[in-house]
This record gives structure tokens, C-alpha cells and sequence, in this order.
């Protein structure tokens, strides 16, 4: 297999490009001795509920899954009946990048509002939740927002606190699709509680594979009184790992000490630091607010079509060349670098925007 | 995390309660460099299309999945319209094991019939295989068998072969269950490919899990005229890995040279001693061949809670007192010994079975 | 349209290849009167909600719905969490005849069990209410039988009392698919609520159609506790009528008063004038009890082919030759003694049986 | 039940709030005679094929079923994969009045689109039909529209074959969900298949019960290429009567000749008295053109309230007080009339309106 090894190439399409961190694989190699009860009657899955609890708060416990399209679809089944809604933005991964999942696993209907920025408001959300007792509409049951967002924003406790209590007045509950949680938490230098348990959040889809884990998320469950049969839904729903321990122990490895932190952070720093680059070459648009680790940039096509011999990324919409730029827990300075000097490189070579410095 | 380090047990539950083999685990770690993209556009996962070429014929191609449900569950899904039902025994896996996935994630429909040992032949595949064009009933197109069977039984070359020929001359499908497909092929001294692609079986869920992968499955498609959609429901069923070239890593090194065979064989020399080891006791019913890795013998109750202070297994019958004993890659010959000593000891103090050898 | 009017003939095929009882119809055209409110929001529905009551106990609530599929799928939902599978016969209508519609609607697991004469016995449940809590098997939670069963015999109340206890004494719910349970109570001379609420049975598909309505069933839930969100399940599960008033009305015909009785007590009657005839024939098999409007009974393949020129009725067993022979509200002493003139004609014929009258 | 003889109310709230139309409550009177098979192989249905063949195209196939949301949910499923996906507009009843049954019972995603007058336009598609080939995007497979649409607006053959040659030429298909079909081919002066076989359409809704019947609708298939299994997926989506002659008959005595033309006409000019005699009273916003059979305009509340007192209607937008005026095949220009005097009298209660004819 050595033949295999790539140059350590390191590109800005996603964070899941990225590999795994070096002391996940530690405690991975750590927990591989001798046998032990399979689906998640292991002393690490065991640990996992501590350091859930510490982290969240008392009642939580988690359900580690396999991956975050089945802790979404998970964790809404087990909020919702079978005529239940979901409130969530347009831009929303579960209603995007999941093939249908809520849909066509789930049976769930998704209800969605436009936003500029990513970020739901209890205005948008206000524009679908209603219709309770009408039998013909799917009836919202629960609020569903991402954090950080798909557009790399962050939500303020006081954002999620509001739209929590909201939902909660209206009987709904509240899901935060937490993918990227760890990068809103140092975004903000906050512990992850302040953005979730404390603000009324009562499920959390709890990222791990986008901040440096091999192949591990959870369901965690902040209020027990919003769910039912998690872990029924976890099996049917095929996201129950037979050696959940190795799955555990990686999330025990990242939310232990604090892993999680230093990697998001770092991420993010990475992000501020491309954002502060193309700032500084000034004829580009940023589209996005720089909270978290990606960066929104509409590229000229030429320049778009010069970076990618060398990198990937994504487009983000092809109409207006907007392109997403994500940094990832081992993103380097110099990978940073080396792309903003590509980029004055090609921007310049479009036109005058070179003999006029900014 | 020191702490949880569990001295060597080895259980005799199942083989998914054992570990990572050590070459798997060098695998994963030598596929952890740099950024690569995500969800299987990788070297390592096309990698394996040529290990699975090699082991299943040209045709062959795989697609990772993250456990074996999901593998069948994908699998039977795109070998099925949505009004489409599968012929199985009523001990498959697919049928007791999932929690009703098939039903729930897939809407399929499974006809069971029962089978002394868990193997299906065309009389009992025939009690299901009916009703075509009626549009009452759940429309038969595929017969899924499981080797080796959940019972520790084992298909020959022509039992597949002739349940193949059966189910295409009716317009189904075959698919394979193999989680332990290894084992079986070891029992026969085979190659994988003479007991699929040889015998005319349409697509195979290929085990990893439970013959010393951490967490890796694949659907193997080797009629490709056979399935639809595989890559959307892979996807649609939360199977996706992002960072798959982890899971592809895991599959190479197991079927790349000898890895699987070396360990499946390993796992049922240590059913068949033990196994023998029961027969020399005398006393004790065993209900099954031993084909496998796995032996089922009757236990008197005080029996089984005698080795139950040291050891995990299961009932497979209560009522009757059948247990289930299975061997995992890393079973020793110690273990095996151990174990019939204790056995012999505890069935011993039951009575005058000690003084009557047979 | 005159020219589609065929001769008034009647077979024996299934009570539903008649056609509608004129009082019924009568009560279609009596509610076409001005608007009222769709959906179940007018005078007939409410009318419902009272005969059911009286019919059924006072804690009673209809959901009218368009079939019998539609009932049993709907009622099954509203009784079962997403995990929740159904212990039934292998012979249920459910399982056998809806093509899946509770997997594939529902999401449902059906857990059979056979039996000789379509009866569950408390035996034949114990096979399969086992596991709770077991995640890895679909969740045991409504026992389901049918009254008349599918094979023509019917339940005492006796037996629906113990099987209702053994249920409930599992935390386990008992719906009864009661397509035919006019037959049932007709054939006992009992009331309805004798057989249903009074042994404890939680939610019942109330038939029509097979008893002389154009297209009505209905859910009646007999204890609250047992259900949630039926309205809601219906909708989803497009069974919910616009204009249901003229459903309703077409139930009220049936249960206000005794129609329903009349009805089955004449379609059981001309079953067993069926069956004495073919009794007295002397050579036929007759394979069931005629407890209710079906006559299940052996045919050699010409006598068959005979009675097929004339007649259509359904095979049931294509192996051993037996067919069904299903009496309406609506077939007639000479339909039946045409059909048995027409067996012993085609059964003499058939040799020495001739010159052996009975 | 001849106290439930409301007294000859027509309100504007539904299309389905009216009863039956006399000509179709005698087709299925005259279609209870003797005998027929069940679930469609009768002789109405036969009929009704010929009928759909003369109405909308030699390929024409019709496949009954018991209301619009089956006939959508069965239709949508048929065109589309399990991975598929519905471009559709917001307002959309599949979106909006279905309580999720296309996600629910058939596992589809809607990708919607806002639009102010209830029509798709090739712009409004193309922001949905996109990504192609991507594993993480729900396919986009069919276009559907409402004709006439929820906003009471109807397309012309040329937008509908605009649309048709769109998604065609992208690989997708056009449903339409015709539950008022009649109305716009009426109000547009056309044969049914002018908007629809004629224009591209691959598979139709053909509604009934909006257009005086007492439930009945169809699905049609206009080109057989589109679809796959609709009688299996009929049945598994408990839409198939067993008594379908009397379905049949409904369909046939109002498409057979001029019925639905007839109604469907008298519908749309009791709503083109309505609108003109709410453009004369000046003072009041009509928010839509009205080109079929439904008026929306915004009225004062205490206007709405006073209204209310005597007819049924809903309110359209709750914000800004738009309430759905819609007529049937039985409002009567007194109806109309009455409810427009009424109006007169509350608005100009309301102020000098009444002194100064606008």
C-alpha cells in the first residue's frame, strides 16, 4: 500500500478532507485489546457518557453514530412523530447534502426558509411554524439549526437561546445540527454547553469527523423529555456500530481534554488568516462573514480555474463564483499561504487590479 | 484512558466483540496523510475495486459501507423496485438482526420460511417464490442467503449454485449475506469468487466487521445488470463515509493478500476444537454442524451460569438451553482449552455424566 | 353506459365482486344535499360517531377511511412507535394481501406465525412476543388477528378475551382486522362489541365493503390509550376522504340499525348451504370449519375447470386444489343450488362417484 | 337519518364541500348490477379506458384511485427512483395539504419554489433543477404543476410545453396535478389533452371529486416510458378499490361526454360573477386573477366576520386577510349574489366605500 501515500497535500474543499488527528489514532490503537461486549456496552462507550455529561451538562447521553447524516436523521425521528415537521433554513446540510435521508428514512417532512447568511431567526422560523391540529399540514414539532453554519457563521448564545425559546412556546423543540459546534465554541470562546444545554437546545447531533476524527458523531440528548427510542432508531436507522468502542474512543479522545478546542480553533485561525489575505488583495468579494473556518470569496473563473491546478475546493454557486474555502484542524500557515500567493498571482494576472496595490 | 484498558478477555459472544487485527490497524494508520477528497474519491477505495476485481471477477465493484446492516439494506434496495420482496429463512440476519431496517429504511417486504441449520434450498425457496404480476402480493425478486449461515452452517459451491439458477429462471436475483463469507470460504478451502460470482450470485455484502476489521462492510455489486442506484442509496441510507479512504484501507488489507483467509481460518480451527472438545465431554447435545466458526450446544442451566462467571455468550434458544459459541480470529487455543475445561468441570459436578465417558 | 349492464350475475369469488345493498345506496343519495364541510367536519360523521358508540361502548371513535388496507395500515401506525413490529398470522390479510403496504407505508415488521385455520392462539403469539428491549429486534407491540379469520372460521369471544389478556399482560396492544367481523358476530349471534371492546381489544378496522357498502371502512379506536395521532396518520397515509360525508352516511346505513346483521347473517347462511351440499356429495374435502361465509374445499382439476365456465371463484391452494367459494349479502339459495348441481354434475363425471349418489 | 337533511347550503369554502352531481350518483346506481370482479377488471373500467384514450391520447392508461393526494403520492412515485426529487412550488398542494404523504409514503423529496401566482415558469425550475449525478442531492426527476393552480391561475398550452420541453430536455419528467384540470380547460376554451398530452405531459392526476364526484380521481399515464409499476404501487399505496366499478363509473359518466366541461364551466363563470361584482364595489383587493374557479381577495376583518355569519370560506393569508372565495358545479348566481350583497353591505358598513363608487 506505501505506493499509496500521497504527498501530504493538504486542500481547503472540506474539513473531511482531512485526515485523522495523531492522538485520535492513539487512543484508537489504545482501545484494541481483547474482547469486549459489542453495540456499546464498553468501558469506552461508558467514559463517552462522562465526558458528555461535563461537557453538556448532567442529563446528557450520548448515542454515538457513525456518521452526521445518521445522527440528523436519528435524532429528528426521535423528536418527532410520524406527521411531524422540521423547521430549517434552505441551506440547511439536512435538507442539502443528505440525499433525502429525513425524507426517505425518516419519513420526515422539512420545512424550510430562505437566509442570507445561514442563520435562522424567529422571524424565519415564525414563516413555518404554524398549522398546529390542521391534519393537512405536516406539523412542525421541531426547530433545526446548524451551528456553525453551512455559510460559516456562528449563532450567539442569545440567537439560540431565543430561537429555543420560541420553539419551546410554541411546543416545539429544538435540534443543533453540530457538525461544526466545535468551531462556533472556540469561534466564540465559549464552552460547548453555553451554546446548547444552557440556551434550551434539547438534541445535538455532536460532530467528530469534520474536527479531526477518523469516523465518529453522536446523538446526544440534552433533555430526555424530547426523545423517544433513540436507541431503537439508532439501529433501525443502521447507525449502530458493532465495535462502537473504537467509535467512542474517538470522541472520548477529542472531548476529554480539549481537542476539540485546539483543533477548532486552529481551523478557525487558518480561516482568519486566508479571510485577512484576501482582504488585503481587495479586489475580491467575501461574501460571508469569517466566523468560523470557511470562507465565502467570489473568484473570476480564471482565477477559480488557477488555483484548482493545484488545489481543491468547491463552488458554492457557480452562477456568481462564489467559492468555499475551509480550512481544517491541520491546515498549515504555510498551505495558507501559499494559497494567497497563488491567488494575488492570478487575480493580478487578470488585469490592472495588479498596478493598483490595496 | 489507561484505565480502561481491560486485561486480555476474549469472550466467546461474538466475533464482533473482538478488536482490530494489527495489520488492519498499520492500515489505517499508514491512509492517515494528508488531505484527500472525501466520500471515496480516494486512492484506497480505488484501491480496493482492483482487490475486489481480483477476489470477484472483473466485474465486481464495491461500495464501502460503514456495518452490515446498511450493507444488506443498500444492497437489497437497489436489487428491488419499491413493490419488491425477499425470499429469506427465518433466522437471517436480515430478517432477526435489524430491527426491522429492511422494512423501515428500505419498505421492503421480507417472506420468510424456517430451516433446521439456517440454509435455504429451492423447495423451501419455492413456498415464497410465487404470486408474480399479482399485484396483492409483495412481488418476489430476490433470494438473499447468508454464508456462512447464521446457524455456523455452510453453503457448497452447488448449493449456491443451484439457488442462483432456481431464482434466475424466476426472474429474481441472488444476494449474499456475507458477513462471514470468510469463514465459509475457508471451511471449503476456496476462493471467494467459487462461492459468488462463480455460482451466478448477482450481489454480496462483503463482511470486514467480524473477521477483525474495526468498522468497514462493502456492498460488492458483481452482476452490475443486477442493481440501480447504488451510490444514491448508499447515500439516502446514512451509509456514506466522508473520509472513506479509512474504511477502504481497512477492506484492502484485508483482501488484498491472505489476511481474511489466514484469519477466518484461524477462527474455525477454534470452533472446531472446541467443538471437539464438547464431543469428548459426551453428554452434550450438539445442535449443529460445526462448519463455521461457531458451535451450538445445549447447556443444562447450572452449566451455563458456571461459565457465565467468566466467559460471554448467548442463548440461542432459551427454552431448550442452546447456546451459542463463537470464534473471532483472536480466539487462542488457550481460550478454547480454558473454556472446555471449565465445561468439563461444571458439566462434571452435574452428575454421574463424569463417570460414564462416551 | 346501458350497454355495460351485465346480466345479474353472481360469483363466488369475494364478497367484494358484489356490489351495493340498496338501502346503502339509498343513504349515498340522501346525503347529497347542499354543501357541508369536507373532511369529516358534517352531520353523517357525527351521525357515525354515535352508532359506533352504541354499537361499540361509549369510549368508541370512528376514523372513517377509503379500504381495508387503508384501515389496518393506519390503525397499526397510530398503535405502534417507529420500532414497533406486529405479531399476526402467516395467512393475515395484512401480510399476505396488501403488498406490503404496512412495511412499505408503515415502516412496519410483521412477525408470523402459521396456523392451520387462521386462529392465533396465546402458543402461537408466544413465538414471537418476545425481546423487548432487545435493540437489535423490531419491537413486539400489537397482537393482530382477523374476525372471520381469512380461512373462514371465527373467534369466540373467549379466545379473543385470552388473547387480549396475554397481550396486555405484555404491555402489548390487540388490533382486530374485523373486514369481516359482521360474519364473526352474525355466525355467534352476538353483538359486535361481544367480540371486540368487551374482550379487551384496543383498536378495530370496522369493514363495509365486503358487506355491502360502495367503499367504506373505518379505524375505531376502542381504547384512547392505545393510539396517537390517527387523524394526522390518516391524512398522511391518504386515506382521508374529502367528501367524507358520503362515507360516513354509507356506514351509518350499515351499523345504525341492523343491516349489518342481516347482511352477514344471509351470506353465512348461504355458506352453509354451500357447505351442506358439498358435504353431501360425500367425496369432496372440505379443508375449514364454514364458521362464517366461506367454504374452503378440495376440487379435482376438471371439476374445477367445470364450474369455471360459469362461476369464478379463487383458487387458495393451487397444490392440493383447493378453491373458496365466498358467499355475499347478495348471492341467492338458487346461486347456491346452481353452483352445487353444477359440482355434482362435474364431480359425477368424474367417474364412479356417479353411480354412488349421496 | 332524514333529520341530517341540511337545508340547501352552498358555501364558497370548497369545491369539495358540494355534493355529487345528479348525472353521476345514476352512473353508480346503474352500476350496481350483479356481479363483477374486483380492484378494476370490471366493465366500467374497461370503459374508462376507452374514454381516457378519446379524451387525452391513444397511449392514454387510467388508473383509478380514491383521492388526489394518492393520485399524486402513486404517480410521483411511479416517474421517480427512490432517490428522486419533485421541483414543485411552495404553494403546491403535494408541498402544502398532503401532511408529508410524498415524503412519508414515498420517500420523496420536494425541492420547492416560491412564485406569486401559483405558476412554474423554466426560471423558477432551473433554480431547483440542478446537481445532477451529485450522491448528496436528492435527483430532481419530475416537474410537477397544478393545473388549474391553488391560486385559482391556470397555464397555457404554450407555458405548459415550455415547461414539458425543459425538463425533457434536462432528462425530467412533467406530472401535473390536474384536481381542477377541468376548470382551466374550460376556461381556456380547450380539450383536456391541449394541455396536456398535446403540450408534452407525461403523467396526469385527473381529477373527479373537486368537479362533482363523490370520490373518485385517477391516475394517467400519458406516456408509458414514464412510469414503472403503478398497480403495484397503487396497491401499496392503499389506493386500490375493490369495488372499483363504482370508482370507474364516477370517472366515466363525467369524462365520457360533456359533463366535465359543463360543471367545471358553470364553476369558473359563478367565479368570474364573483370577481366582477367585487371589482364593483371598488374598495376591495383582488390578489389574484381569477381564471378558474376561485376568487382571493383581502377583506377587513370585521367584513370576513360578517360573512362568516352565513358561509363558509377559508382564509387564504391570515397577515394580510386574503381569504378563497371558490364556486362549484352547484353555486348558483343567487348564491353568488347573495354573497355579494352581503359583501356590499358590510363594507360599506365600514365606511364612506359605499358612498363612493370607485
Amino acid at each position: 500500500m506505501t505506493d499509496l501515500h500521497a504527498p501530504a497535500v493538504r486542500h481547503f474543499a472540506s474539513d473531511n478532507y482531512a485526515g485523522v488527528h495523531p492522538e485520535v489514532l492513539a487512543a484508537v490503537a489504545a482501545a484494541n485489546v481483547g474482547h469486549v461486549p459489542a453495540y456499546g456496552d464498553d468501558p469506552w462507550t461508558e467514559r463517552l457518557q462522562d465526558v458528555v455529561r461535563a461537557q453538556l451538562g448532567e442529563q446528557a447521553v450520548a448515542y454515538p453514530v457513525v456518521n452526521g447524516t445518521g445522527a440528523n436523521v436519528v435524532a429528528l425521528q426521535a423528536m418527532l412523530p410520524r406527521w411531524g415537521a422540521v423547521v430549517c433554513t434552505e441551506s440547511a446540510h439536512v435538507h442539502t447534502d443528505e440525499n433525502g435521508a429525513p425524507e426517505r428514512v425518516g419519513g420526515l417532512k422539512l420545512l424550510t426558509v430562505p437566509t442570507p447568511d445561514g442563520r435562522l431567526t424567529p422571524e424565519l422560523v415564525a414563516r413555518q411554524a404554524w398549522g398546529f391540529g390542521d391534519v393537512h399540514r405536516a406539523q412542525p414539532g421541531v426547530v433545526s439549526l446548524t451551528q456553525s453554519t453551512e455559510l460559516g457563521t456562528v449563532y450567539t448564545p442569545e440567537a439560540v437561546r431565543e430561537l429555543c425559546d420560541q420553539a419551546h412556546a410554541l411546543g416545539m423543540r429544538v435540534h443543533v445540527d453540530g457538525a461544526r459546534l466545535s468551531n462556533a465554541a472556540a469561534s466564540l470562546g465559549l464552552p460547548l454547553r453555553a451554546l446548547t444545554t444552557d440556551c434550551g437546545v434539547d438534541v445535538l447531533s455532536l460532530g467528530g469527523t469534520k474536527n479531526g476524527l477518523l469516523l465518529a458523531e453522536a446523538v446526544v440528548v440534552l433533555d430526555p423529555s424530547a426523545v423517544d427510542g433513540v436507541e431503537y432508531l439508532r439501529k433501525a436507522g443502521m447507525q449502530l456500530a458493532s465495535k462502537m468502542r473504537f467509535v467512542s474512543a474517538q470522541l472520548v479522545a477529542l472531548y476529554e481534554q480539549d481537542l476539540w478546542r485546539r483543533s477548532a480553533h486552529h481551523a478557525n485561525a487558518m480561516a482568519a488568516r486566508l479571510r485577512a489575505g484576501i482582504d488585503a488583495i481587495g479586489t475580491l468579494q467575501v461574501t460571508q462573514p469569517t466566523e468560523a473556518n470557511a470562507v465565502f470569496v467570489r473568484l473570476p473563473a480564471d482565477v477559480a480555474q488557477a488555483l484548482r491546478r493545484r488545489w481543491r475546493f468547491y463552488d458554492w454557486d457557480v452562477a456568481d463564483g462564489t467559492v468555499r474555502l475551509m480550512c481544517a484542524f491541520d491546515t498549515t500557515e504555510q498551505d495558507v499561504d501559499d494559497l494567497l500567493a497563488a491567488l494575488r498571482s492570478a487575480v493580478g494576472g487578470t488585469g490592472p487590479a495588479r498596478t493598483t496595490p490595496v
